[in-house]
């Protein structure tokens, strides 16, 4: 299977199903681990690093659990599908350089993803879509216990499971979720929410991940905590904190539908409009767009598209994507022309 | 009939026809005349005004050519209703203050309209859809020729035809066309028509009248020159001026469409699409808009809506109309979305 392969099938949570699929988008675990005996790789040298590697992908071929796995070498991937991957959310940015003894494991439409020699041996991640931390936690703890029968891993009966950063070690567990909040941006609410996350050592951050900056009304927030509580614990409490954020984002839909209706639905309107009709349109703009018209949806304003196709959109609509999509390299204006095309082609 | 009967009907030159209609939207021809023996209006008091209107409002009723038509007194009018007909070009601002003796009569859907005791007694308008300078003539020449058989002008063997202000005596003839130039506007070349114009003695101004801006690209020009020239020499020298200002927006379209095809089929598409899904909308965006689209029509890019259809929600999208056409007063904001029900209601 090739990269470009990828497009047609849709991730698990492109479907924009699950509890509160309304505000949350999709729910992500993902679990740092270390094979026993191997330096870390930023330690290791080449040798050492396709050492591990080797072992990894060897353990992985012959565990029934990832028997109808994808395992891809990054060093057998161009820029641009590299690219398409960090997009798709199954590599971090990291992972798309010094390549020689990198590797992608997917399973399952996308749900499981495992880079292999990122900044740890093992990155697991559990993507599901909706909010859904228990049947993420169930598939990825299962995965784990049944990897670590082929894998020894680095594990300390003091710290719990060692990790290259020591912010990960312990549980190696950060979980994450994707939120659409056009309601509390609109009225403003954001720093708020922005400052009682931060005081709960939470992190936020937007849709392209580290360091990108939330646009759209997405917002991704995790957990740091690694160390000193069980993974129940842990995912407990950030359930319960994202379970109040959900209410607060809901209350403010009611409040808006209710005292501003005639200008919220214009606004909604008018992107859905001007989203069918862009002959040129930015990525930002295109993302400011989606936001206003899944809102529509969600309100039941907009009964002609689903959720699926708007998340398709949010993915297809990437760089990297549009070029994997049109199967060549696109200079910036010429991919904002074939946005648009793409996106008349979903919507209209 | 009553004023808001109006809206049963189309004015002619919302059809949207006649020579180069891709360019100029409609004709415009007045004379000014002033029946002898009677002070102007501005000079008369109250029973000399009344006096002379009840000559003219018999002498019509009397006459066959206006069997047809509709006479109004402008006292029997709502401020309302005296702002619609400002808004359909039949009557001026002035014609709206101190309506005791003020009249206005329409024939020919609309293409026919005379205002009885604005600053002169008489002021004749014909309004032809496109470029239409002889036709508009040879109707409002008819016209004329036919009242003066029943009221006696006043005229001098040497000034010609008098009237209150000077600028208007002679033929007392004014002609204007509304133009159409988005692609001068989108090219910057404006300033350099409003440059030559004005050197040639004509005037523009917008869509809406004296005093108003030119908005959403559709200017207005006029000639100015009353006295010293024959009618024919008038209007074939304001003809021939006209037909190079359209040469050079037909020109600058061709231009556009060979080398910035996608820019502008963009903001086209984009433009039709608000209008299309609005919920709220000013009236400056909605003629902006409605500029792009006719603009799309014109270039045969878009083809489910017409010129007529653009014309008639230009004509409803103002303040006056859709008072009328709501039969209530709005405020602004509340004619703000009406106007957007209005259009989707055209449109969609």
């Amino acid at each position: 299977m090739e990269i470009k392969d990828f497009l047609k099938r849709k991730s698990e949570w492109v479907k924009g199903e699950g509890p509160r699929s309304d505000i949350v988008m999709s729910t992500r675990i993902r679990i740092a681990r270390n094979v026993n005996g191997h330096p870390f790789y930023n330690w290791a040298d080449k040798t050492k690093r396709k050492e591990v590697f080797e072992k990894m992908m060897a353990a992985m071929k012959g565990a029934v659990t990832f028997k109808d796995a994808q395992l891809i070498k990054m060093k057998d991937t161009t820029p641009i599908e590299r690219t398409f991957l960090v997009e798709r959310h199954l590599i971090s940015n990291e992972h798309t350089h010094d390549v020689d003894s990198k590797g992608l494991v997917i399973a399952n439409e996308e749900t499981l993803s495992i880079m292999l020699n990122e900044e740890d041996h093992l990155r697991l991640q559990v993507i599901k879509s909706g909010f859904n931390l228990m049947e993420a936690w169930k598939i990825i703890d299962e995965i784990d216990t049944n990897l670590g029968t082929h894998l020894p891993y680095a594990y300390s009966s003091k710290f719990g499971y060692l990790t290259a950063c020591p912010t990960n070690t312990g549980t190696g567990l950060r979980s994450s979720v994707m939120l659409h909040m056009p309601a509390l941006e609109l009225t403003n609410q954001m720093e708020r929410v922005y400052e009682a996350i931060s005081k709960l050592g939470l992190t936020i951050r937007g849709f392209y991940g580290e360091g990108s900056e939330a646009s759209g009304n997405f917002f991704q927030i995790s957990n740091q905590v690694s160390l000193g509580h069980s993974e129940m614990d842990i995912l407990d409490n950030f359930g319960r904190v994202v379970d109040k954020i959900i209410e607060r984002e809901k209350d403010t839909r009611d409040y808006l539908m209710e005292n501003k209706k005639r200008e919220v639905t214009d606004n909604i309107f008018r992107s859905f409009g001007t989203l069918k009709s862009a002959r040129i349109i930015t990525s930002s703009e295109t993302i400011r767009l989606l936001s206003a018209v899944r809102l529509g949806v969600d309100l039941g304003l907009i009964k002609e598209v689903t959720v699926t196709a708007l998340n398709e959109i949010l993915l297809l609509m990437q760089p990297g994507h549009l070029q994997v999509l049109n199967n060549e390299g696109l200079g910036q204006s010429e991919r904002d022309i074939r946005r648009a095309d793409m996106i008349r082609d979903k919507l209209v």
